[in-house]
């Protein structure tokens, strides 16, 4: 029956992972069927239309893979295609951003919200205008950071080199007195450590995946969708293209090692 | 006629435009066809299934766009690719492998030479391999440096972050005294400065885009397929995704502005 099918998850690679495991976390009897885009990762260098049109096409296949639901867990396809997918798309969908404007706002104090991400998040102004259109009197300061994915993805999380870079993306917002940074990636949570350092451990990160998470509970909630499986929920990994360190760079997102991922080949 | 049809070059993004100034530098009647695939770069940390299946749908376009030969400008796709091309295009071709080496094997005095580029590009030994096939006592270092290119799309050529990485990535090859360094990439020639600094000068960095030129004008020479045009050839760019930084990166690559670039869908 539908309640007992899997929620989709997809991003441009493997950070909606991190996703994929807030939600396991809080939901443990739901299956979950993920797809990382990785033959065309990364997405936040790439415009509009073409995110579009990736966001679609998998879409398309979580749902032929019997998607109850979708979790758009790429920030980039959440700010640059969610509206197209809202417009196509027949089952309950989710993005990034809401959940995070959501949690930040709860959080501020000084009402000076911080937000970082890809340079096509950033430029999209999809964060900014969220923001806003919930207190048009909040002050927000936003950067991109095109170095972090990369260095999450080598792995470097707390190399001197890496510090060097947090501190010079970051040192601006710093001085500009924000008290909450909404981090606007799924590669990026990784980082915090280095981003704590570099912001005096002063100011409170916001990490999307658990909030996702809880938002992804409500939206089953609402839909009466909850699985009514007693075991724990499977998990199905796609990616339409294996590429050598997969093992590695997946097991850093998740925290725990996927046995088997299919290679899907996406129009 | 067929004499005064563009060059074909191609890349998986934009760093090929460095092979594309030196050809023109040293044919500048020759006109030039470009792609980047822009779309689906980096080719770096792909399989070579997925490589391999890219380079022989661009190889198609650039004949259809009347190229008379073609210069695989991406050193990912040249290791990968360059059997399959050569078993399926009519055109004469080349990669950018094997003048690396030769001009590597030109210039190292000690034997012992050094060799750096993407995951694909050094975990394919196509470097290696190429260098003891001509040479069997030659010693040969490899490493892979994944945030090169991220840092040079970036423009941080000359930062402290960029030389700490450098440092770490190169201060063991160091150690064991290459007098020869071939940068395997097209986007590493931007950050030689940073490179020449961590390896105290002591190292000839080969730069293949020169020899490719060179390896170019004489593929055309053998084949008589000089151009007879006696006026400057054109540059006509074609990249599968027009991203917003466009301008800026290839004009980094390049040297000069590029007017018009037209976006193409490849299957």
């Amino acid at each position: 029956m539908l309640n007992d099918q899997p929620i989709g998850v997809f991003d441009s690679g493997l950070g909606g992972l991190t996703v994929v495991k807030a939600i396991r976390k809080i939901l443990p009897n739901e299956s979950v069927v993920y797809l990382g885009d990785t033959a065309r990762v990364p997405y936040g260098n790439k415009s509009q239309k073409l995110i579009q049109e990736y966001s679609l096409q998998i879409a398309e296949f979580l749902i032929e893979k019997g998607a109850k639901m979708i979790v758009v867990a790429c920030n980039t396809a959440s700010a640059l295609a969610l509206d197209v997918l809202q417009q196509s798309i027949s089952v309950p969908l989710i993005g990034v951003i809401e959940p995070g404007v959501d949690a930040a706002l709860r959080v501020t104090k000084n009402r000076h919200v911080g937000v970082i991400g890809t340079i096509a998040t950033i430029s999209s102004g999809a964060y900014q205008n969220g923001l806003l259109q919930q207190d048009e009197a909040i002050q927000v300061e936003s950067k991109d950071c095109p170095l972090f994915v990369p260095l999450v993805e080598e792995g470097w999380l707390n190399e001197p080199a890496t510090d060097l870079i947090v501190h010079e993306y970051l040192d601006e917002m710093k001085n500009k007195s924000i008290d909450t940074l909404i981090l606007g990636c799924t590669h990026y949570p990784l980082l915090k450590p280095s981003i704590r350092r570099a912001l005096d451990n002063q100011v409170t990160l916001v990490d999307s995946a658990d909030v996702v998470a809880e938002k992804t509970d409500d939206i089953l909630k609402e839909n009466q969708l909850f699985s009514e499986r007693s075991e724990s929920g499977a998990l199905q990994c796609f990616v339409t293209d294996l590429p050598a360190r997969f093992q590695v760079v997946a097991e850093r997102f998740l925290g725990e090692t996927i046995h088997e991922a299919q290679t899907v080949h996406l129009p």
